[in-house]
């Protein structure tokens, strides 16, 4: 007969044992939650968004991990967010940018062919011949989804065209067929001018031909905007499609085949997804995740947390922050901020992976821009050391123990972290 | 007549410049100590072994000089021995890395001509066709130098082949011959699988030479120590050599041109004594320098001080730290760090030389595993500033006040502090 003291301890070793493949199941296991355009300059009274919001679990992270600076394309570079996410996903965007067309058509859920041009587009609002509204007040999703049936009966001479629109007033633009270039100007003025004309960046035919077709849909679009019922009394009407990032789209050796790791994409926004696709991530779908400031952060933790079953790595992306800083809007930034430290962090936390929470770039609320300061970084897990910083932001983050950090060695950093990184040399 | 008092004064005023020019004579002088895997990570009580050893020597040395983190081969990833050294050394591993076979065979002290191909070698048990102990126990060294001379003896078609063990276990293989290359995969498994066939990673025929070759030295070898006497009745017989690490030998520029000091090695193991052979430095003999945790680091210390009277920089080399912690024994790591600090140490110290003491990588006691963390680094000695930092340990560094160093900078770093760095430009 066995005793319960015998059944006892038998019951408690098993138990050890479980916790032990619960552990070293999860040590080996990584997430990168990325709040877009996260780092800010000091406001008046000395705080960024991130300083003075209250962030008690990511603080708690901070004492428990440790933490570093992180320049995402170099120091002082003024990072975009494509260039930006490639190189942070280990794909340094001196050899793996395409342009931003091909990556926000991939994330749009466009299947490209090698060769296709595509375009970052955007709905905008002219009047008497100039740009008013870039974005045309940001019309909604469903809206916008109106006017691209609008747009998707316009035929060019030359090429097949493709118009598909993705959040809000983003859209995306695809030119395939043969002999087309990607150097070419974008149509966007990116300010209050008129419509530009495209042209060739560099004299070849292709990149003439693809300058001739982008001039002849952007023509034909405002004479179908101007039509389009959808427009009729609106303040700002949806009436021209601005586009650019210009750019040809080419396959890439795939994530699990370069970094050794399978991973997974948790975005709202198209581009993000665009990234991660391009790369050869598998990216969820992910009901609620909006890529706007009304994302819902719980059912993307859901789904992160879900994907690190069957997947080593998982890429969180979060939009808000950096479209709050676009609009100037600091307390909007804060707030977003502490949202995803009460309803995402947590969840990602209780996984036991490791985790790198940082931002692809500084967006400055003052100015509503990009800069190339550098970016608070955040690193937590089994497979991190411990320094004695205490509060995650960018003052704690000047003293991290990982020291300044440069955007093409976040994902060596993050894959050691895993135990997957991969000896150079014997 | 002189007074007595005039000739003490003479005598006196004799000794300081005496003195002054042995100071000068030696604050231009330089020793790198490298402790191999030095760093580490935290064990359950927050301490790594170089954090709990007892180190009064090093950590004076700390409170009188300068910290700083090192990535030998940048952030995060994970280096072998051989490209950090290379890199340690002021050979940055991407353009001077030539395989670990040739720096083995140099470092065993074979001479070899320009096209050999040479293999870092291990003798192994292989039971029921599978590769059961890649170490075959650790033989010791006088053991394998037996089974040498019958595997010497081998032949194969279309090179000749040369077999020298080196150090317990290990060995290198050279083949010489015309249009060998060195594109071969390994034919050890790293693990408990049968012994590969080594292929041609790229399909060349001198790849496809090399590799055919290979096979068949591996299956005569197996062939000659199964009827070996030496083997008879051994638990874990040898018998089996496992290959890896195929590279080409070519000659680099040498130290001294490179970087315009005279250079020394004191090291015990074939690798780093075949680095320096490789790059040009001066490879010295010294007696009881094992490349093992039973080095005599008195007499390392004495033919380091020696070395340095003719030679501006000497590199010494410490294997066991390495050794300690692939074998997973906290303890045996920390202990060796103590003898470093009271036998090594103080003799180095007193030379007045520049010394920086690191190690080439992190070894995690709890994996057995290089990783990519950063390694401490203790930077000593008249030509470098002073920092707060009051201990040499992980957590110190984190806050050193040289910051965060890569691998390639480490030899500007030296250099300068001997007040021998090039200029760069006027």
């Amino acid at each position: 007969m066995f005793s319960f003291a015998y059944l006892h301890g038998c019951c408690l070793r098993a138990l050890k044992v479980l916790i032990l493949v619960f552990e070293l199941a999860d040590m080996d296991k990584g997430i990168l939650l990325i709040l877009d355009g996260l780092g800010d300059l000091p406001n008046k009274g000395g705080q960024t968004p991130l300083s003075a919001a209250k962030t008690p679990n990511m603080d708690k992270m901070a004492r428990e991990g440790i933490l570093a600076m992180l320049a995402p394309l170099g120091k002082g570079n003024v990072p975009g967010s494509d260039t930006s996410h490639l190189t942070l996903l280990g794909y340094p965007y001196w050899d793996y940018y395409c342009g931003r067309g091909p990556l926000e058509a991939l994330g749009s859920g466009i299947k490209l062919k090698e060769g296709d041009v595509a375009f970052r587009a955007n709905f905008a609002t002219v009047k008497n011949g100039r740009v008013v509204e870039r974005r045309a007040g940001r019309i909604p999703t469903s809206f916008a989804r109106k006017l691209e049936k609008l747009v998707s009966k316009i035929k060019v001479r030359g090429a097949t065209v493709l118009f598909k629109s993705t959040v809000e007033h983003r859209g995306v633009l695809i030119l395939r067929g043969k002999g087309l270039g990607s150097g070419v100007s974008d149509t966007d003025p990116h300010g209050h001018l008129s419509v530009l004309s495209s042209h060739a960046l560099k004299k070849t035919a292709a990149n003439e031909k693809t300058a001739r077709i982008l001039n002849e849909f952007t023509k034909k679009a405002m004479q179908a905007l101007a039509k389009a019922p959808e427009n009729k009394g609106r303040k700002l009407p949806a009436n021209a499609i601005l586009c650019r990032g210009a750019g040809s789209y080419r396959k890439v050796e795939p994530f699990f085949k370069k970094h050794g790791v399978t991973g997974a994409c948790v975005a709202g926004g198209a581009l993000y997804k665009g990234v991660a696709s391009y790369i050869g991530m598998d990216v969820l779908h992910v009901p609620g995740a909006t890529g706007s400031k009304d994302t819902n952060l719980k059912s993307k933790g859901k789904h992160a947390v879900a994907a690190l079953k069957n997947h080593d790595f998982v890429f969180v992306h979060v939009k808000a922050t950096d479209s709050c800083a676009h609009d100037g809007d600091y307390e909007c930034k804060k707030k977003v901020i502490e949202r995803v430290d009460k309803e995402l962090v947590p969840m990602l936390r209780k996984t036991g992976a490791n985790i790198i929470i940082t931002g692809d770039h500084t967006t400055a609320c003052s100015t509503g821009k990009h800069t190339g300061h550098d970016v608070p970084m955040l690193c937590w897990g089994k497979g991190f050391r411990r320094d004695r910083c205490k509060k995650f932001s960018e003052d704690a983050c000047m003293e991290g123990g990982i020291g300044h950090v440069d955007g093409w060695d976040l994902f060596p950093v993050m894959l050691n972290s895993m135990g997957k990184g991969k000896m150079v040399g014997t």
